[in-house]
Formats: structure tokens, sequence, C-alpha cells
């Protein structure tokens, strides 16, 4: 074979090896997100802090501070290419076209930055925070998550040998197939990838996303990942996330208007969307509390995501919640998307599509095999019922170092509104684990919301 | 990236992607052999043939005898390299310089060619036969043999999409690597890879060596291939085979000579390679006869090749014919190449290689560690123990295609000296189900040197 002399010395010439190759790599809901802020709160300031909750694994004694600012620099260079412009323009987004105004996609490609950042080391861990207009640090989250997560990986592979690292993608490939395997021929399955955040990387995420879509049908409805989805043809998927409420949670002036501020969140995205996109998220301060003083016209939208209960719980819930509405379940959607893994998604998935015969538990079903046992199992939805697959199917490398070491299993690693115009931010969540903001607002904002139905359940990656 | 025209112009012009891509591309042992026949019997006719022990794999349905006829054509065109010939030349076998004689070589480079083949199919299978003077028909065996084995792995691979094939190698070689990590640390290993004829493909036994000597260190002694072990820089393993003494046997003019034909290939052998490679291979009419009948300097030999007996049971006969001959069998070798894998490897070297404690059987040994438990294990070799992994080393797909099926799994292919100038040739084996031979011939055979030690154990393959 003759050497690709061109080849090779431009693969010595580069630079820098992009984690975020494009400003559509993120999910698809931050640039609806986007189109909200930008149309509704476009002078607002908002910052983002990330954090790694899993202090144990200490980044910045792994890779240098330097190479993350090549990789934050890098993505600050990116414009949206015309081609992707087109793609926001044209696709359809759930069924609707026109998703996204002309103005706003005038301004994503003549207008939008990204704000500055600032970043320290203490303790072996970054400190990374950006602050400015909230159009200009929202769409930070992803791109800071999946370099600060990538630059991990690369790090861990630095120590492997080539071989090493051919079977450290072996096994993991294997374990993947396993999963995907267990899911092949569950019917009325949906799926999606919601793993960029906290990837592996860019192209392993690329790999998983093309190995589901390939192998599962229609049982795999698409990947939040906006590149992916322009890239490969599939569904962008995704609607909103907390940093809404709790933005609007923030500049709430008294207790009375915090309280209400979750619902003006889904009033304004309902009219922002003309009633498109209408899925919620309830439990940002609390599921229960919300459902419980939710104005009547909630119960219309098309579902919930249900991201820090027990979603076997959340989901019954919901169930009930509609029933005494008067609104049919089988006609709404719920979508898990907290620390999934194979087992949940297809226990969940028996849960809410059919009926469990006598002595049969969700974590009795493995496999497509176990749908199609009427002794324990009868089709007959009583929800729809999404699963978005994040971390566990996008870095799902435990056990599978060759080397035997932990370095490849995820972090909890997020990226989370901190400041607005100045008041902290708060996100109280289902599960205590999960709270953020600082002790004395989350007290505060614990007596405007009460704690009902809320947990100690821990923190997955 | 740039597309490279030339490259990308030149794989669509291939015609052919060859199997075997060099002479040298066999066991070594071939190589030895081939200048012992080279040597004395330049001229005795010798027919090989090719049959397929697995017969519900029909052969002949799954690729065309045109593929056949151009890898074979393919073969017949090589010629030994420079490079090659001056490796054999210059390279130490076994610790021994200048194994090959110029005379030798130069007739390898000069008048070294293949004999005629005759091909056909019967009943969904391939016959392939090879007609000719002994030094143009011998190295057909393994050339024909990887040939048929990688034809039929590249017609189970046309059926499998990109994604498919990456699985199947995904999990291939996380089930290899669970083989390397449980010999890793084993103390005192001694592995050799045996498995060119019936591999996967060339490039997978390739891999799979690869792996071994960078895992294994010292306990990968070395592969049987020449071609790798001199591209790689191995030790090139093995000594002799069946074929002589079947074809001495077969040159016998009484029953007489008949019985000491297999004690004369070894005296010629030795006088043939000065005392160097005195690996003897008892089993070719009956290991427990050979040894009972064996004249006092067979005891002198280095060891001896276990092919077809329970390892264990003819470990533990040599030892004791060794010492009623007063030799230390701890000075001796055994090498175990009869259809092993993992488990019989770790086994074997447990009860050759130390003392099983109380209560301890050879199975009980998975891993490095089992060695490490005082009062499972005592270290103190019996004798030397080396072994020769074959198939289920370099085509160990079972349990691995994504699809399923047992497209991938090897099959028992044998390539052997059938016709020694007008006469049948045969092979007892310590096995009833390796005989080789017509049933007269056979029985003949069995009369002369007995069945003794001779056991009924099926066949792997």
């Amino acid at each position: 074979m003759i050497v690709n002399f061109a080849e090779r010395a431009h693969n010595h010439n580069w630079e820098l090896d992009p984690v975020v190759r494009s400003l559509l790599d993120t999910d698809f809901y931050k640039l609806l997100m986007l189109q909200f802020i930008w149309k509704h709160y476009p002078t607002t300031r908002v910052s983002f802090s990330l954090a790694n909750r899993t202090s144990s694994v200490r980044l910045a004694d792994m890779f240098a501070v330097e190479e993350v600012v090549g990789q934050l620099e890098h993505v600050r260079k990116l414009r949206f290419r015309k081609s992707e412009l087109v793609w926001l323009a044209g696709n359809t987004f759930y069924g609707h076209r026109g998703i996204f105004e002309w103005k706003f996609l005038e301004w994503l490609e003549q207008d939008f930055k990204l704000s500055d950042y600032e970043l320290s080391v203490t303790d072996g861990q970054f400190q990374l925070a950006f602050d400015g207009y909230w159009p200009e640090t929202t769409m930070w989250e992803v791109y800071a998550l999946s370099i600060i997560s990538e630059l991990k990986t690369r790090a861990s592979m630095k120590k492997l040998s080539e071989f090493e690292l051919d079977i450290l993608y072996a096994r993991t490939k294997t374990k993947l197939w396993g999963k995907i395997e267990r899911l092949y021929g569950v019917p009325n399955l949906s799926v999606a990838d919601f793993g960029t955040r906290r990837r592996h990387s860019f192209l392993w995420q690329e790999y998983v996303v093309k190995a589901m879509a390939s192998n599962l049908g229609r049982g795999f409805i698409g990947t939040s990942n906006a590149f992916l989805a322009h890239k490969h043809d599939l569904e962008a998927i995704g609607t909103n996330a907390h940093e809404i409420p709790m933005v609007l949670a923030a500049l709430a002036n008294d207790d009375q208007a915090l309280k209400t501020s979750q619902y003006h969140v889904l009033d304004l995205w309902q009219s922002t969307y003309e009633g498109a996109l209408r899925v919620m998220l309830p439990d940002t301060f609390g599921t229960t509390q919300f459902l419980k003083g939710a104005p009547e016209w909630t119960a219309d939208w098309t579902g919930q995501r249900m991201d820090s209960k027990n979603p076997y719980v959340a989901g019954d819930e919901y169930i009930e919640w509609l029933k005494e509405r008067g609104r049919d379940p089988r006609d709404k959607l719920v979508i898990a998307s907290d620390a999934l893994d194979i087992d949940d998604i297809i226990g969940l998935h028996a849960y809410f599509g059919g009926a469990l015969r006598a002595g049969a538990s969700a974590q009795d079903f493995r496999q497509a095999a176990d749908f199609q046992d009427s002794r324990k199992w009868t089709p007959g939805r009583r929800i729809r019922f999404s699963a978005g697959w994040g971390t566990l199917l996008t870095n799902d490398f435990r056990g599978c170092d060759p080397k035997g070491r932990i370095e490849f299993d995820p972090i909890s690693l997020i990226c989370k509104v901190s400041d607005v115009e100045g008041r902290p931010a708060v996100k109280l969540s289902d599960n205590y684990a999960k709270a953020l903001g600082p002790a004395s607002e989350i007290e505060r904002y614990r007596r405007v919301f009460g704690t009902e139905g809320i947990a100690n359940a821990g923190l997955v990656a």
C-alpha cells in the first residue's frame, strides 16, 4: 500500500481534535429553548456553572486546563453552517413545519454568540462558569459538559496500548449489542438517545446512534443530538428542560409569584410554540405539588417527562391525575430520562404498555420473548411510554477497561443555572440528592412548594 | 478528508483477495518435513486428499468452485521471496543455527513447485486431491485447508451488514481477551499458536498472535506459522507430523516392516537433524504399543506431542515410561495439540506443572490466582508442558454471530496422505473416530499394531 503522504502530514499538523464539531452538536431542546429565550428573555442575565458531583474523580489531575481552554475556544469560533440553518428551517419536528422563525434563524446566523467563561482549578476540579445574557450562556451547558466528558475519556485512553484500546471498544460494543439484542422485537418500543452531555466521545455516541437506528427500526425514535439527527436523517427529540422554570422562579418577586411561575412557564411555552411540543417537566420543584396545583389546561398537554422521581410511581401518579381530570391516559405520554438503563427501559415498557399477569413484576421482563408470554403479560397500554436513554447508552464502559480500572466509568457531571440577575437559582426535584442552590434558598423554596412526594434516592451518573 | 483516488481505484481493481499471501504462510513443521522428504524421498509418489468431517456443513453450497480454483492458482504462482529464504537460512530455530541446508534452500528458490490438483464437487462437498511426487504434494496440505477455511468465512460474512460484522468481531475479540486474561500471570506458562490450518482468516490469526505476543510475554512461546513468525519476530514452533510415519508405513513391504517403520521414522529424523528437533508423535498407530515397543534410544528424545489421546492419560503414561527407562521426566516435554481450549490448557498446566492438593482437580484451575493458592496447588513440575493451541485459538467464533447462527463455528477440515505409490495410507491414532484409511487396511494395521489404549472420544473441530 502506498503511503498517503498528504493525509499523514495533515494528521500530524492537527492542532486540535475538536470535541464539538458543530454548534448543532447539542441537545435539540437547547435550540427550542434558545428560541424561547431569544424571544422572551433576550437581556436577562443568567449564569451557568459546571460541577462534578463525582468528587472522587479529580478531573483537573487528569488533563490540563489548557486543553479545556482549547476546546472552549474552538466552540466559540464555530458558526451555524448554511446547511444546518436550512435543516432547522426546512425540517419537520414532531410533525410541525416551521418550528423555528425566520427572524430567529437570521439571528442565529448573524448575531448568535457564546459568552465569556471563567475557568480555574480548585481541589482537583475545574471551576467553569458562564455569565452573560441568557441567550449567550444557555448553549454552553451541553458544549461544556461534552467537552469535559470527552477530555476525561481521552486522558484515560492515553494510558492504554493500541491493543488495550481495541479490547476496550470490543468489550463495549459487545455490551452495547447485548442491550440492543434485548430490545430487539419488543412490541411498540419507543427509545431515544438522550446521551449527548455525558457521552464517552462524539464518535462513540455516533456509533451507538447508528447501531440503534440500524437495528431497532421504528423502536428507535431518534436522538436528542441535533447534529446527529441532521447528519443521519433521524428525528430530533426533546422539548424543554429545568433551566426555564428555574430562571422564571428566580425572577419571581415574592412567594406567590414563585409558586405560580412553574405554570407561567407552560403558558408561555405553549403560546410560543402554538400548542406544539407540549411535554411538561413537573419535577423542578416537586411533581406532586406541581400536579396538585396545576391549572386545568395543563391536562391538555401531550405528556410529561419524569426526570427525578421513581418513574413507576411518577407514571402512575400522572395517570391518576389525568383520570381525575377526565382525560384518557392512553392518549398521553410519559418519558423517563433519569439514569435509565436497559432493565428499567424494558421494565417500564412492560409496566405502562400492558398488564402484568399474576405474580409477574416489571423486573421479570428481560427481552422480547417475555412480551409474548400471555401468562406474564397482555398488551394494552395504560399510557404511552418513551425512554430517553442517556449516559448509560452513550457512556457505559463499566467493566470494559482491559486493565480492570474504573477510569472509563461515567461520572455525574452537571452544568446548571446558578444565578439569575444576581439571585440564586434553585432546583428541588423529586430526589433530595438532586436539589441545587444555596441551602437557605432551597429552604425557602421547600417552604413555598412543600416536600410532598420527594424521596431520598441517591445519584447515578 | 481528501479521497485517496489511487487507493480506491486500486481496491476496485483487485482481482483476488488472496488467502495465502506467502509460501511461508504454512506450519513451520511442513518446511522441516519438506527438507526431510526432499532429502530422503524426492521421487516417492504421495497423494493428499481434503475432507470435511463436518458433513452437515455443505461447503460447496456456500461458495463456488471457481473461488477455490482462483485461490489454488494464486498459491501456485507464489515463489519464496529472497527475504524469506534469508530468514530460513539465517534464523535460529529451537536454538539451532543452519537447520536448513544451502542445497535445500537453493532447491526451494529454484525448483520447488506445487503439484496439479483435482477439484470437483460431490454431494455439497469439495473433492480436492493432490497427486505427485511427495515434495510437490506435501505443502498443499496447509494451503488448501486455510483456503477452504477462509472461503467459508468469507461466504458467511457476505450475509452480514457492516454493523453486524463489527459486532461479530467485537464479540470475538471480547471472547479472545477473556481467554488471554485467564492465562495472564499463570506461572511458567508455555503456549504456542497452532491454528493456521483451520483459522477464521489470515488477518484474524495475525490479530490473535499479536494479542498473545503483546500480552502474555514469555508465556507465549511462538507460532507454528512461519510467515507470522518471520513477520513479527516470533519463534517458529513445530517439528513433524503424521504424514511421515504414514508414508513410511505404507511403503513397508510386510507386517514386520510395517511395525518397525514407526521407529525408522525417528531414526531417520534424528540423523537428518543431527539430534535437534526431537519431539516424537507416538499416536500415529497407537501410543501405548508405540511406547512398549520403542527402542531404548527413543527415551533420549526431548519429548512427545499428544495429538489424539486424553492428554492427562498420555502425559502420565509417558512419565511412567520415562521413569522405567531411568530418565528424569522433569527434563522432558509433552505438547498437547488436540482440540485444546483454555480450560484444558490451564488444567493440564496445573496437572503437569505441580501438585494438586487435597480435593483439587485440574478442572478447578481457571486463572493465575488458582496457582497462588497453596491449599490447591504447589509448584514443582512433573514434566514440562506446552500447549499447541489450534482451531479454538484462531477460529473460536462460537456464539459470536449477531444473527445467532452457527455459520462461523469452526468445522473439522482435514487434508491427509491418502495414497503412497498406489498403496492406501492409514492412521489409527488413539481415538477410533480419528482413524484414516480404507476399512480393510485399518483392520490390517490394527492386527499389526493392536488396539491397546485406543479410546472412543468423538471429534472436535
